[in-house]
């Protein structure tokens, strides 16, 4: 119970908050201000870590221009740390969609790290005169430089799991492109038998698609290294001193190990979240590939008597409340939930995008929340895609086989020997009949019984050249 | 070959017209303005009917209020209703994506109008001291008030089609759910094989969506018939006399035949595209449907070895250019195309209409396109897959029956009189032995063979107490 | 700490799950096949207390019938009363994004209730041969039916309190529209000055749009008392016998207040998203209008000195943390935020809608999710818009009424006595020389003093015929 | 008139097509098939001679190869030659929007290649057993490897306009940031007055914007460089022999000159749009950014008294059709509607991606459609804002600077001379009293006179380290 309050001012007058909050004035009024998600920002430990280090880097920057004494500079920096291990996630308690293009974020981080740095030297909590939020902690920054910048860094850390995770799939995959190597079957186009493949070449393509798809995602990460820290309110570096961009930009590479980049141009990176947009059309990209890589899972597992057929799935729950014994897909069903909602943030990202207006996007929130719902959702579905889907499914191996020798796609292989029009008068006729291929060419005498057992060979018809991923 | 011209005057100053266009300057800027996607606003007839009705009602209500003296309403209402009659459509030149709010459209046609009622008064083209396209034909009027009223009762014209074109794929299914009627078959969920129903009921449910769906557009198309006409510049009515409101209106819903009714705020509905909005959901919400019926037609008709190949579609051209006698389901494919497209150009609705400020909102022009084009798409693509696909859909009944025979979702019949555990051991069983349920119910005693019986007649097991649609 | 735990069995095999869970086996799954986002469906207190209901209903249907005996039915339909209450609820701990159409937390639901009946049954947990989650508890019972059933509920409660948000807002405009309903002002068309209005008139529009929204959505609510409960796995009603449908109807309908309706085609309504999707097409159009409102109301406000500066937003929290004294309009930013990530969401379930398959569309649970979410955070912003920025909003009088007698756009106003022509010469001089259009007039002789100051008046010129909302 | 006709036989029987039509049967099927749009694709001329590339490609390969005997290669090339040239677009009647994933355009470009060829040969068209359209002119290729690999090449074709319209737009930006480079004015953030800066700077972030812009559409560009010619039917590269694949690719490389590289596992590459994906997510970011510069310029040229009144844009047509001298941003604002449908061509072509099934994908009309749409809008909209808005801006530079002497905002500068906390009474006590900042510093002897002179300098406020891009 909060009996003991401490009163703090800002523009609009005194307000009382808990002795024992790390957090202030602007930050109360922000969890009054918007009561929106329940959400607070603590449920995001990459950006808390990105912003401690956004201020770390600042005070060490101000320290080393002669603009903040070492003192203070030491206790920011050691609070930052704290911050950094884990510690005080619980302060971050504003409601992660908020007005003010981050401010109350910045606020809400600012508070925090004054009031543990004035406990490291000595002081109670909001003896400001010792140390202060604003003209302290955030010395030579603004929301508009400092939340771009942590929601950068944290979207790198977030996107670093996410490739791991999309690599544990991809291998999954592999690994079945290869132990399906051999498991011939018809390949389908427009869901109407084509001609034959592997079961290899099939898990193969998933593969690839996800192997491509971390080149596409490492190369959009390359441009979140961009940042804007050192413009200041709108990029003009107003209040910054010479040398403070580089410096700070220079430290926070050091604390968080990323190459970071400091914008040519900070007017421009101030207000554009072009990256941003980049970025979750990526991830768009990802969601499409996993959703359709799903979509076949599900329909080459469909049956079991009444399906395709071709895979099983790993039992993972029991699929039905009313029909025994029923088995469903509901991994694959899961991550195509993620899929569509991945899609759907990226309209939302695309709107925030594009309702900034003048020097600033005061919409930053919303791209940093859906992005990092997109982001870690996605990681989850790959993950569990793989271990819990993936990894366990086995082929119908033999009926798959028996699908091939009797189906009508077989003629295609024999098109360049017996002719369109005469193909396609073999495969009327099958279709009619309900008789095979090979027996129908052999009666019709189109071809030698030797060329024809040549033609329809496996490893002919599936297409050797085409090597596995 | 136009070598004559007439020179004509605006606010930026002279420019030489086509001696034989009818229209005029503001139309030639407009032209050379906005070159963006080549299509004129000729190509949305619907559009320039009721373009020439606004111009009409304004004229006779004109007249009516001893605005306008009789002998230049005259002029007006004839080449009104020539222009309605379909003439003089290709003089409506302006591209469809414009800026100004369909300023531009306004334009063109108060100078189509203006020129032609001239010709019919016995002056040249350009005359405008005779009758003038703003302060005669466009008199009492704001492109804000006749652009939105005119987008309207287009829209209303070419939902009148679509709801056409919708009853005609209803009833398509509609036979086809009678004709199925006793067809058995499996029933699935997640594409799991589940418990027996009809494929009639299958085709019903198609026919009930579409008979929802056409209740829903209905309703939406009742907002659209609610106008801002006399509204003017942005509302407040400013420069339209006492009465002018009501009597065009009254003129208006005479001439289209259309109940019209005068929004009561019309400051509020002279900057509102609410009733777009809604529209484009109802549209989007059509194609949700269209797109999974159509779906669920292309993996039912999947095969046809390798596939569930439960029904026939109607085969309208060769299928590939390579695969002989190859036959794919290309009417449902492109009824999802269009799906795809109304689903996107909601979304571009959806922006412009939130794009709108303060009193007006200047981004109608891409609404009206956007919204023409998913109404004439999905007429389209319901036509279409009424006579060139649902029409001639066949069932391969015995094959569908034995399916069900031998399913192993049988044994949900038997959970309340055999136990949900006992149950879920015969599927097991089932499963791994390929054996039957009814069999290994026998086996082990579970039931009376006569019980068994009784519990799988197909009557039982579809629902019969499921009427049709 | 659960050092006791019990055995469990389900399809898969034996596990242990905590001794003090309600939950059992199918829960203790689900939560490891769905590690997505954290938030399990115990967030959403609505859907709880729905399930609850459903069960409750089922229960009472099934004594009713005799399919259940009175003990058992009373012990179920007293664990779902104190579920109903608020008791239990964290107990429902399946992840809200789930594969299995729902599945997991009917399961969940099923295991919750058995066990608390089999404890006011004086039984242990679970001890299932005395009630069994799914003999009794999901007797005549499908996932397929309980929980769109349950999500529907859900919705309806959940819309409630967004129209009574929405009311809240609509007032709150409505009282500022009288407040400023003297306050002359320019309006706006394409952000350029056009003709005298009201400022009255403007929050009036706001209003308006409000009411109109809110008469949509109770539209929408309407199609979502629709159920499908009694259609069982697929819609056939199989195992639900004569009768039941029509009892846990009219049991629901009573325990919820609601005039619940079974649908009439139960296969049709067991696969079918419309409902849900139209309520998001609603949503996007109260979100389309909320944001719209909150830009203008941003760029009204815009200042205090290079900006419009018409109106002035409460200040709710400082600005900036660079810029003294900065007052930005943070509550309209999270509006517009919220507007952005209901416009996604309306992408996701239009996605998720479209990919249902046959009988089922098994990715409800993301629906449900993205509905809830939408709506209440819609109803946070309505009530936050409301209470912290339009309830204090102030105008400045002065300034803008001089910006009326400053103004180009009064020519207008004598349009229809010095004609189109004159008036735009007059406009082009007063643009140039900066000078004042009565005053041009008046030297040019074009209309004589008395008549001038009679077109002027504020009430002619802002449309007396205008009322306010 | 097309009295005389000839008879042409397909898998589903004989038809008639007139006798000078260069295409045939297939065409003719499609043409009935898919009245969707009444576009065809003949309007995308870029395509076609895409098409033309490839058959050429092919027959040469397949000549080299000794497939095809030397006097057909030569007649399919002199066709393609021609139709390259431009000749017989109009043969290429098929709608754009069509199923059977894209097998119709192929079979299109097949006949007509075929029928001209054969008239080249000295034959008449029709008479295939010369050379047919299937066996000789589509040999070794399928519409699964020719129609992607077509899009492609036509896809890369118009994004060299588009990038060069961007170039045209980022000049036209670049050369106003130069003009402006001394215009000091105030900067906002959130629409509030915010800090001093120059509008050359402002300029300056457009021309990086498109700057940045480009080089993304410049990387998505290169991955579409990768096709699947080759591939046939699924990938297996069934009935294409050893080494037609590099040949082909080597000689469509030639005849285009672009890079083209096949992809390495032509079994993904055959089903996967992720390319496509990829690069309408690079278009919508453009698409955003074009929408925010526009509505930024709309913004500050907002007035002519009531606005911001910052730039003035020039004047490209008359305002308005009721407000005389109005001139309205119709330039901008046709730039915001085209980014609009970009973006809802996003979700059209993300939903046909999603869609795609197993081996192929049978939605790539669509996304060529919508690619197609937005490059070339993109394009034009990039020219006309150039060309009609930008380059014709001008500044209203004194009113400009007085609003940067007269804000509140410079108090910014004085913050680190003066602290947060004094610094945000002096705010207060301004914006109160309508005082200047300057003023109340030195009254309240904050500052010397000299030091606050030198602070307020132009070159200090406005960032004399940001240089012009």
């Amino acid at each position: 119970m909060n009996v003991v309050t401490r009163s703090e001012h800002d523009l609009l007058g005194d307000r009382d908050v808990p002795g024992d909050a790390y957090w202030g004035v602007h930050t109360l009024r922000a969890t009054e201000n918007f009561p929106i998600t329940g959400t607070p920002i603590s449920a995001y430990p990459h950006l808390i870590d990105a912003l401690a280090a956004v201020k770390e880097a600042a005070a060490l920057a101000n320290e080393e221009l002669g603009l903040l004494e070492a003192k203070k500079a030491g206790a920011i920096v050691a609070a930052c740390r704290e911050i950094r291990s884990g510690k005080l996630h619980d302060q971050f308690v504003v409601d992660v969609i908020q007005g003010g293009a981050g401010t109350s974020t910045n606020m809400n981080a600012n508070e925090v790290v004054a009031n543990r740095a004035l406990e490291l030297l000595g002081h109670a909590k909001g003896q400001y005169e010792y140390l202060h939020p604003n003209e302290d902690v955030n010395l030579g920054q603004s929301t508009n430089d400092v939340y771009p910048t942590a929601v950068k860094i944290a979207t790198v850390f977030a996107v670093r799991g996410l490739l791991k995770g999309m690599s544990v799939l991809q291998d999954s995959f592999a690994r079945k492109a290869v132990e399906f190597r051999d498991v011939l079957k018809m390949g389908r186009t427009q869901l109407q038998d084509a001609v034959p493949m592997t079961l290899g070449q099939e898990f193969s393509a998933y593969a690839v698609m996800m192997d491509e798809d971390r080149s596409r995602l490492a190369e959009a990460v390359e441009l979140i290294h961009e940042i804007n820290l050192g413009a200041t309110a709108i990029g003009t570096g107003l209040n910054a001193p010479a040398g403070y961009a580089e410096s700070a930009r220079r430290h926070l590479a050091e604390i968080t190990g990323l190459q970071l980049v400091t914008a040519a141009n900070l007017v421009e990176a101030t207000q554009d979240c072009g990256a941003f947009v980049q970025m979750s059309g990526v991830l768009k990209r990802i969601a499409v590939k996993l959703s359709k890589s799903c979509n076949d899972l599900r329909l080459l597992s469909s049956g079991p008597r009444a399906g395709l057929g071709e895979i099983n799935l790993p039992p993972v729950q029991a699929g039905s409340s009313i029909m025994p014994g029923k088995v469903n897909p509901v991994i694959p069903e899961v991550v195509n939930q993620v899929a569509f909602e991945v899609i759907g943030n990226d309209v939302a990202i695309t709107m925030a995008a594009e309702a900034g207006q003048l020097q600033l996007n005061a919409f930053e929130p919303i791209i940093l929340h859906s992005l990092s719902e997109s982001i870690t959702h996605l990681r989850a579905a790959c993950l569990t895609l793989a271990e819990r889907c993936v990894d366990g499914i086995t082929a119908n191996t033999e009926a798959l086989r028996r699908t091939v020798e009797n189906s009508i796609g077989l003629v295609t292989a024999l098109n360049p020997h017996i002719g369109y029009t005469a193909a396609t008068d073999i495969a009327k006729e099958a279709l009619v009949t309900g008789r095979g291929v090979a027996e129908l060419v052999l009666e019709k005498g189109l071809l030698p019984a030797e060329t024809l057992a040549d033609l329809l060979r496996p490893e002919v018809l599936a297409g050797s050249r085409q090597a596995l991923a």
